[in-house]
């Protein structure tokens, strides 16, 4: 299964660069300019409409959809409802990013109910995900206070809740819908020195869900693959997070296919 | 023509870098970072202020006023119109970026509003142009999907009908303010893959059509020729979009008049 | 006195990385993505909660808030008020950066309102304190007009007005409780140059005086040092606004205490 699973992330990427998917960012103020350089790096098309006057209306001509709750406020809510909706009523993958929504009563509240409008892929950090699903976690703020280990178990179950295949990702990132699962490793330990880094992964996430055919869990697992391997490049040629954080859209940029699968270190789990 | 032309585009630099203009941006989230540091390099002086509650009266104190719609909402609008009415009061110049203004309804609306307060100059890619003359575009999202030499007779008919200068930008740029037109060659095929790249050079314009004694057309070109001289020199030290986005400050920021009057290529079209 | 303080900068640094304080940043959307970046390469855990409806709520849980103005808003300044307000009521340190306060009415207003909420640290460029102390500036837009030198008068006025530690930033700092003063010099002249560069050093002064024990006054001398050392040894390895801005995020990630205690410059004033 494995190797069939990485050659058909080499196959995704040389795609997605052929027929650049229209990607809707819904994300915070943090993370938009890096969002949509990584995106643009990829090979992707990145729009950042989030506005309630439009949201809904947008979704309709893009491919996929991702929001991220980070700066969060009710406004943005509200256009996040409607890009959701839209996206439900046209058939296009949705990807939820809860950002510490454990933290306040209000983060709570939103998450709760974007979970309900059934996205394709949530993706999260550790305490991010054992929080959704109920569970204990040591969160503080945006930064995970939990590994990726602790949190697969709330991750299967999450998965099961909701129908949508959940990515943890940490130092080792898992991924499942429930049924398969997998891990991908990678990376660097710079990667959460850099802001915003896992806030452009779920974008990334949401260019690749675009790409038909596939299944969502096949073009999860593809996105953090590629992720890790530009993650992986990169660190060698880094002195810190600042140099980190422009090379990695110069190695994302130059990535193919054929090393995307030579490189990706995806095992089942 | 070209030879004065081109003189008065290093001029010009170099007078804004004794006189920094101060430059009103009302620009999107993703843009506001990057096209800061890019009129800080050029030797301008930009605020981000956008608030209805102030944007007005900001306008009265600054050079120039910039207002792009990237990440619009209902009360940005409304920022931008007291910006817009306020700069046209108080006899200085506005440039308009109508990003993606074809996408929604919103869009539409908000662009053609803007565009009956006057403005001084617009700049778009070809998608943006073309439509905003009432041609058929290929756009989609916030990326072109029409070449700049398809949007000149559309840009001709748009500067005709609302006596601004209009900019399409692109692989080889067009100026024209209906009577006189030039083209601008130069850049790099990394500059459309680093995002706000197209709205920091709006903020570039507005930078230019501050410095008197000009016309805006001759701004226009000038402050394109900067970017594109700019762009030229920086992508021979590049290895992608992440380390061309920040070289391009530095190559920004060292450039003087004479280099940009040497190495500029405007062409009278 | 000035060893003892020099000595505690490197001590507060390397207790800073070990227990990391989370800051809640509400800063403008210019200065979002540096300013985490920045807190991140020090050690600290940043997170931008600006939203009235969880700004209060998330204060209760940050170490330190940290307030500034550059992009104000209606809705936003009613975040600020609770974040500010929740400080207080929870003994938490806070911090002012008043971006730009004198430019329009609705700034002077949001400014006074906030100095009434008594900030425990107020950080800004020469023109601002002086305007806030009620002196002329010549401050135009965001970029001071007015050296520290002539501010530091109105820096102790405004201190014993206020009871807050008042740091003004610029060639050389300077900084006051209005009964200790010291003066710290290095930093580079590319650093008024990037943009939201004094806007991430507020946040960093957030980070330290979340670092007990320590005096407000005490741990605002340690960050603008801290600050100050990195942009000295940036300085030398940049060659424009551009590469200096992400070098400085990786010489701040590799800095320790004892290399900032032995290049601080610190003097009593």
């Amino acid at each position: 299964m494995t190797s069939a699973l990485v050659s058909s992330c080499g196959e995704r990427l040389d795609r997605l660069r052929r027929q650049p998917p229209l990607v809707q960012c819904i994300t915070n103020y943090v993370a938009m300019n890096y969002a949509a350089n990584v995106l643009l790096a990829a090979g992707a098309s990145p729009a950042m409409v989030h506005a309630p006057e439009e949201a809904g209306e947008f979704a309709g001509l893009a491919s996929a959809v991702t929001i991220n709750i980070g700066t969060l406020s009710s406004r943005w809510l509200e256009g996040m409802h409607a890009a959701a909706k839209a996206a439900n009523e046209n058939g296009k993958p949705w990807v939820l990013d809860p950002v510490a929504h454990f933290a306040t009563a209000f983060r709570r509240k939103a998450a709760a109910e974007l979970l309900a409008l059934k996205p394709t892929v949530i993706r999260g950090n550790a305490s991010e995900i054992m929080a959704l699903a109920g569970d204990a976690s040591s969160g503080r703020g945006v930064d995970s206070g939990d590994s990726v280990e602790r949190a697969e178990a709330s991750a299967l179950l999450l998965a099961r809740q909701t129908d949508a295949v959940v990515a943890v990702t940490g130092a080792v990132d898992f991924v499942t819908d429930g049924q398969q699962s997998a891990r991908i490793a990678g990376g660097s330990e710079w990667m959460p020195k850099v802001t915003a880094m896992g806030c452009a992964l779920t974008g990334l996430v949401g260019a690749f869900v675009a790409i038909a055919p596939t299944t969502p869990w096949e073009a999860t697992v593809s996105a953090l693959a590629c992720f890790k391997v530009a993650g992986t490049q990169t660190a060698s040629q880094s002195a810190g997070p600042g140099s980190f954080a422009w090379r990695f859209i110069d190695v994302l940029a130059a990535l193919n296919g054929d090393v995307l699968q030579a490189q990706a270190q995806v095992t089942p789990a």
